[in-house]
């Protein structure tokens, strides 16, 4: 064999290599960008290595004995193991599906997610015969025959933009076929096909937040994010609360009209930013991808709400929408589609379901119990057996809301604290150091966690009067006591930043209702502690697991058991955009998730009532370790 | 059994009856306008009459012994046979499609259509029960859940318009669901959900012909034409035939746009007519279907066509199409659909199709010839076994067009004509019996066959110059000869209207074109004769068998096994829009149709020239009886 160099080219991606004459296939895929299986190593006895030759079969070395075994009757169909075959000649191979490599790609700091890339949207090469009078299949079924025969995939429609196109697009200035296009197919869907070879395609997963929306501009290739940009709802216009802004949306004339224009318009902007990042075209981008919650959901997709946010708060549909970006109006490519995920009930929305497709429970046999602290908390428990879920109003507190001094997590915001046990006077982070303006939420919840390990509050949230500091005093403002974070001299708002009774309160009742509603699943479930928790929610990675243990936010655990998944929703997007069996997880929840209505539970108010302590009434019987945590605490603030 | 009076209400439709007690549920059926299947005329034999009691079994007489036996175990799901049944109280019965009446309706003259009414589109009653804490399945998949347990109909999408509004329609101003509406149902998807018992509901058929566009209002509940309009088709103001039309939508600037514009808005004009007429709006209107040859379908769907007019005539697409109302700017119900009829090839359009589910040569043992006489003659030849088709140019003159005293069927033209074999002189008949002025397609057919059975022109087509009459000269225009056929102070043009060499030479052309396509499919099939005639085609009611017959336009056959099937192509676009199974006959026969290519066929040129002799130049072979059939016209002519 030769050493000139050679061509091989792997199908469907056509991506190339050019190597010496002796390579073999699996170095020459390696060099190509292409990734194929190889559990052995390249040794020749896995078999994950397939691929099939379709151009260049007698140039290659011949079959090895363990070739032959491995294949048996494949090679006879043009199957040769990657490893084994060595190049002589150009070559062109296709890789199947099975011999792809799964890829796994640790998309944040607490959570490892599994995925493939494998989106639903893909990218064919097609080089089709050009007709002649001996053979006048049309167009379109020429293009579904090939994509049928070469890769198996089924094309029954084709977009209606693309097919108005569909003869010129084909063909030369001689009325002939060009050589080679590239057809994007989506759920049999032929929605474009292209001049040449385009192997880059592009799409954004958003997450729609009541109070941030973000999009991930994505490689379809690759799943790699290429570009990210945020922006305040611009909904927050009509109403910083969720439900505020769906009961406008049917009171107010034309209040739906209002509040879809400006998520709508905020969200073209947003993709605007990205491409412009990422130096591509809005036409460049074939598909978004939609989470949110059920508020977030009906005034994006434009849907009357009035109905989900009323008793017995029913949501219009659970399944997954796929909208035309004409009806979503949504600014991309015209025959690309927006895919909205599902929603499991009332308001368990997409956003849980991106949690869930994230930190998927059920993949295992250990115990999760997922909290996604929003505009309210979700809870869902469980494992491969069974997946109970529900709801809270709880959020709004613990991201600084109702919080006299609560602010976003921005320049000025303290999201760090630290109380001396023994002068009572604190050590603050304040986020870019600026002169501090409140807390956001992981301080809020750092301080009020402190307050309780320093004897500022007692277990029953109320103040410890009889304390030698003038941090502790009456409050100016409203009723009872209040602790001085921050005095006014060195505030940037020349007032005291200070927690107060009231704001104490609130944030007893937003980790009680969290704390009752995860007592009530584990009851239902029938456990009496969980084997991980995951924490997700926009400032889930930044809250302080021990913070959290100290004031019986959730159940006892050991800390290292606590994954902060940060904004799984929109890692949730993120995976629905690249892997069809995201897609497929996502709906299935919809059934899978037994739904419970803390309200309508018997216990919840005795529940609730007793989970409002800190860390709980039955402190002793829930959180047997409780004093240990204070002390591992008092071991970090030493450091 | 009382004889107080009792309500029947039949499902899915809602239908309801007021009947006495003891009437049976036949005649209550009958009484409620359901039609249900008694072949034994309820005698309780025949089994057909089966429904299934929903509710008020217990009020219905005790199941007969004749009924026992012929139900079996379905006796114990529910099961009753309507004809044995009587009742007793009010009673809730599902009419299953198996006991449905097919109706066979006369379309045409010619033909006699059976088809189902089963329209693709349906719509059901829906009563769900309302949503609430205990059961909160989301309104959609609640309407899916009942329309699937009720009717067995399988639901997965729900038009985005429809979802929009979905939860305020379902509700009263309490938040609870009112108690009946209407569902309707298209291809899986729920395109549209109404406030109570909505039974009526509209389609449109419509035949884009090249010249004439018709629209046909239809009840689809029973398939009955409520309203029909046509217009002349707008385009032909772009140009009278189809191939400058389609030279112009891909060689003028904004050619498509302007060609796409005029029939789009012809046919919203019609749609409104219609409606008017009819008395009801366009939002009632559900579903479009529409057939035309492929160069009016891709005008209408706005398909580039440039290739499609150019060797080797490769049309973009085969398959039916779907479009929304949006996508084909057709103004209907906005979640309504718009189907396009598939095509066979190139030029073997929708129209052909329409025709063949009309005709249903695949349907019979005999073999049938299928002529479509319209801007091209399309030929289908077949029978149960097998279908072959062509294509001839050879549509125009036979449609009056290329002749120079040829028109529409409009007032003025000669329709009709007989000459007496000893003086020359014509009886005429004329539209409207106006002054003539000029001849309508079956006038031309009429004329040149009488000419060649009075000896004024001979079997080559030549004209006899022998003759003792004024009526044959020499042409004042033209070359050769001429037969005046209108004195100039008869005929409404003030100029004698005449039928000269270069008219009979075009006739010729034409009628040889079908002729020899017709021999080369019949050498193709493996026959010599057929077994019967099917003339399609706007003149296709009013050309005179006879006539066509003595000029050698088809095969030598009895008179009576021509049918005239006229506009079948219109009619195919009825049986579409009101039968599922028409369109699946539509889908299949895109494959099953093998096309021949005349221009490609060896022996094309030397048919196409003996074929244009009268009746052909191997007349004693192919004509054996031509003798005879000049013996029946001149019998008719004495009459
Ligand atoms: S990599 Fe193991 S057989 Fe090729
Ligand atoms: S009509 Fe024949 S069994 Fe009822």
């Amino acid at each position: 064999m030769s050493n000139k160099e050679v061509e091989v080219v792997f199908q469907p991606e056509g991506k190339r290599a050019k190597v010496p004459g002796g390579t073999n296939l699996l170095e020459c895929a390696d060099e190509a960008g292409v990734d194929i299986k190889s559990d052995c190593g390249g040794k020749q006895v896995c078999g994950k290595c397939k691929v099939i030759i379709e151009e260049g079969a007698d140039s290659l070395s011949s079959p090895t004995s363990k070739e032959r075994e491995e294949l048996g009757e494949d090679l006879d169909e043009g199957y040769r193991l990657a490893c084994a075959a060595e190049v002589g000649g150009n070559v062109l191979a296709t890789v199947p599906d099975e011999s792809r490599r799964g890829k796994q790609v640790i998309l944040t700091e607490g959570l490892e997610v599994d995925f493939e890339i494998d989106p639903p949207l893909k990218k064919y090469r097609v080089e089709p015969e050009t007709p002649s009078l001996a053979d006048d299949t049309p167009d379109f079924e020429r293009m579904r025959n090939f994509l049928n025969s070469e890769y198996g995939t089924q094309v029954e429609d084709i977009e209606h933009s693309t097919l108005k196109k569909l003869p010129r697009v084909l063909r030369d200035n001689m009325g002939r076929y060009e050589e080679t296009f590239t057809a994007s197919v989506l759920d049999n869907n032929l929605i474009r096909l292209e001049k040449g070879q385009k192997e880059d395609y592009y799409g954004v997963a958003v997450d729609i937040g009541t109070t941030t929306v973000v999009a991930y501009l994505t490689d379809m290739r690759t799943g790699e994010v290429i570009s990210i940009s945020s922006t305040m709802n611009p909904q927050v216009k009509y109403g910083e609360d969720v439900m505020r802004r769906v009961t406008m949306s049917f009171q107010e004339e034309n209040g739906m009209e209002k509040l879809n224009k400006v998520i709508v318009e905020g969200l073209n902007d947003l993709l605007g930013e990205v491409c412009e990042d990422a130096g591509i075209t809005r036409d460049d981008i074939m598909e978004v991808t939609v989470v949110g919650n059920t508020g977030m959901h009906n005034l994006f997709v434009g849907i009357h709400a009035e109905f989900v946010s009323k008793s017995p708060y029913v949501q219009a549909v659970g399944r997954s929408l796929d909208l035309t970006p004409k009806e979503s109006k949504i600014d991309i490519y015209e025959g690309g589609n927006v895919h909205v995920l599902p929603t499991i009930a009332g308001w368990m929305g997409a956003d849980t379901v991106g949690c869930l497709i994230t930190t998927t429970p059920y993949e295992q046999k250990e115990t999760q119990l997922m909290i996604d602290v929003g505009t309210n908390g979700e809870l869902v428990l469980g494992n491969e057996d069974r997946l109970i879920g529900a709801s809270t109003a709880a959020g709004p507190a613990l991201e600084g809301a109702h919080v006299k001094h609560g602010m976003r997590a921005a320049p000025g915001a303290i999201q760090y604290v630290r109380i001396d046990p023994s002068t009572y006077e604190p050590k603050l982070d304040i986020i870019e150091n600026e002169p501090a303006r409140g807390l956001c939420g992981s301080g809020i919840i750092d301080i009020v966690a402190e307050m309780v390990r320093t004897g500022i509050l007692q277990q029953n949230g109320r103040f410890n009067k009889d304390l030698e500091t003038d941090r502790v005093r009456k409050s100016k403002a409203g009723k009872g006591n209040e602790y001085v974070a921050v005095w006014a001299e060195d505030s940037g708002i020349d007032k005291d930043i200070v927690i107060s009774l009231e704001d104490v309160r609130e944030v007893q009742l937003a980790k009680g209702a969290i704390r009752a509603g995860s007592n009530i699943l584990m009851d239902e479930f029938g456990v009496e502690t969980v084997d991980e928790i995951a924490l997700a929610g926009a400032f889930g990675n930044y809250i302080d697991p021990t913070s959290a243990l100290i004031i019986g936010l959730f159940p006892e655990i050991d800390r290292d058991k606590v994954n902060m998944v940060g904004n799984a929703a929109g890692i949730g997007s993120r995976l629905a955009l690249i892997d069809e069996e995201k897609r497929k997880e996502a709906e299935w929840l919809v059934d899978e998730v037994k739904y419970y209505r803390l309200a309508a539970h018997e216990g919840f108010d005795m529940s609730f009532a007793k989970a409002q302590w800190f860390p709980h009434t039955k402190k002793d019987e829930l959180y047997p370790n409780y004093d240990e945590i204070l002390a591992l605490r008092e071991e970090e603030s030493e450091l």
